[in-house]
């Protein structure tokens, strides 16, 4: 049991099925080779739902159908996910076939299209082949739930599945969220998209979910980058089914800081997941601003530092290059004052007072040697603070990017 | 002759020496183990000048001695540059160094402290060596001019030197407008830097000149990006000395478009040859966006798209990979409506009513084999234009700044 100032939140081992009324399944339909690649997970009631989404100007069609759902009333009965075609940039028939998928989908669970979401991730501009879609919609009403599969139908070319799971007490009901996600950058050229999918058993005000999850993704999705690219098709979606049978949460409820805390750290554990397999990456770095004017400058410094490529190629190569770091904080549009900014890389001083500070070099790059890197930087202006999360830039990054679609 | 919208300018073999009572001169002074390293252009005449600073929040030592040059009055009579030590984040003791370095050249020149500007260019956090600053100075005095010495003494690891130079009439004078420059990303760790120096035999009033620099480097040197970083050290300066002996040049004058043609043709080669000498580039890319709403919106897109490494790698591996270059377009704050998008490359069009469009990969593969590639977008949103350039991204980058310091 975690302690986190005076809360008790329980890390535990599960996913989007653990929470109470929620299955989640996934199948080989055919748009893959042989890998799962169509999954859904399904509530028993109708869930509270909230979603975010990209702010690509191109917003893939299954992004549409999905807010039109959450337009309609913000309850969902389910989520229907494909991966290898992402069903963005397909004009027209694009959308109908998303809106077919939904259909599809509905129908297998006997509910109203509205109640179900609709996701993809792939290649942009090819078009879903809608047969075996609907085939493989078939198969999941006739595959049992299995630990694992929908967060590997999910999956494009990341390395690794990525879920996690929390519990925690309202008044006398434990309530659980678990999580999954996908997202490794634009592995595959043309692939992309980051995915988040939560599920709790808790009962959630609507309203108050929606602000939660805006605000809780600014500091954990928003916060990662791997490339500094935004997908067409990226969507973080969380569905409250309230079978924990807790009294229902609202923003003036006394334990609404401690559901929001559990929420937080799902989404900092599937954003941090996303960032640790990020292309070619070998190492996590998280940057940590201290001291910021607010806390939105230090979450903006934060994402710069590890959206610095030159930073991004000092930790793969193990260099304590703190002159990086103090080029990519130089030019952001937050306050800096030169002189009082202080940078930390391992528990030692490296700069501070505008000038290099003495350091062993043979300790700082055995610390970058390890497998999570922490950068920290005390700016003095005020009391923000901020943290982002990125991963190393190397030869596999080129490699993976540069060779030609197949 | 090169025919511009009406006027004559043409393009001639030269550099920051060829305008009339302009010298460049290079030395090696011992920053470096063998390779020239410290460099002065002196004008005969105090010659009007403006400059454009980086906007770090980490401006090194020399730019804040070159802006109290230029604040003490808008002439100088010379500009003194070091390569190897960008005299950046070294406190108060760097500072001294800078206006030495300034008060040296002056008295070399015997004139006043306020007519010398200062820059450098190399490793951050390092303190100059004064002794080998001091006898280059001296040596400088004695050595001749030679042509391409400066623009060698200024290069860190650009592995090729940077100079252009226009001729035009002004009334019935020959102006000759001339230019150096050096930058290639951060290639070496701690090194940074872009500098561009021009020089002019014009006659020009100081705010027409301050203005037009600051227009001209907003769509040539700040449209351009190799990793996204600004250094602490970089600079442009012009200097315009009258030698030529024209009518003072002001905003009102009939010629002042002609004579702001030429300085953005300086400009823009010189940040072009930047872009193309980029940390392990084997490409120049351009984007040209057009149809945007304004100006400002379309330079905006443009860089987004040569600043992204998925375009970058998708271009190194020729890969026509429209997807990435909507993507690109897609996490933009400018205006943009998908069904109204174009995208081109080599002539053919790749991507049109939110739908990929039919071509030939085989034409396309043949283009990207080339060494300077054009992506052109059209917006339909209005009538601004604008280009960015940038370069591949590739395994050398990696290679590059991963290595450890030496």
């Amino acid at each position: 049991m975690i302690q986190l100032s005076q809360e008790y939140i329980t890390k535990v081992t599960g996913g989007v099925s653990s929470p109470k009324g929620f299955e989640a399944k996934g199948v080989h339909c055919g748009l893959r080779y042989s890998k799962k690649d169509l999954g859904v997970i399904i509530s028993e009631t109708p869930a509270t739902s909230a979603a975010v989404y990209t702010q690509s100007h191109f917003q893939a069609a299954p992004i549409k159908v999905t807010q039109d759902s959450l337009k309609q009333g913000s309850e969902l009965k389910a989520v229907i996910v494909n991966s290898a075609i992402a069903n963005a940039c397909t004009g027209e028939q694009g959308l109908e076939d998303a809106y077919n998928m939904r259909a599809d989908c509905a129908e297998l669970l006997n509910v109203d299209p509205e109640l179900v979401a609709v996701s993809s991730t792939g290649v942009i501009g090819e078009h879903l082949d809608m047969e075996k879609i609907q085939a493989g919609i078939k198969l999941l009403k006739d595959t049992p739930a299995g630990f694992g599969d929908f967060e590997e139908a999910i999956l494009t070319t990341d390395t690794v599945m990525k879920q996690t799971c929390y519990e925690l007490t309202i008044g006398d009901k434990k309530v659980t969220i678990g999580g999954a996600a996908k997202g490794s950058g634009m592995i595959h050229p043309n692939m992309a998209t980051m995915l988040g999918f939560v599920t709790t058993d808790a009962a959630v005000e609507e309203k108050a979910l929606h602000n939660a999850l805006r605000e809780i993704t600014d500091v954990s999705f928003n916060q990662i980058t791997v490339d500094g690219e935004t997908s067409t098709n990226d969507m973080v979606l969380v569905m409250a089914n309230g079978c924990a049978e807790n009294e229902c949460l609202t923003e003036a409820h006394d334990e609404w800081p401690l559901f929001k805390k559990g929420l937080l750290l799902v989404c900092e554990d599937l954003a941090k997941d996303i960032a640790r397999d990020g292309e070619g990456a070998t190492k996590l770095i998280e940057a940590q601003v201290k001291g910021a004017k607010n806390d939105l400058e230090a979450n903006v410094i934060a994402k710069k530092i590890v959206g610095s490529s030159l930073v991004k190629t000092a930790v793969y190569g193990t260099d304590a290059n703190w002159g990086r770091i103090i080029g990519a904080i130089g030019h952001s549009t937050a306050s800096v004052t030169a002189e009082q900014v202080e940078v930390f890389l391992g528990g030692q001083c490296l700069f501070k007072n505008n000038e290099p500070q003495p350091f062993s070099e043979t300790k700082a790059k055995e610390y970058l040697s390890g497998d999570e890197i922490t950068i920290v930087v005390r700016l003095c202006e005020g009391e923000g603070n901020g943290r982002a999360w990125g991963c190393d830039l190397t030869y596999d990054y080129i490699k993976i990017n540069a060779s030609y679609r197949t």
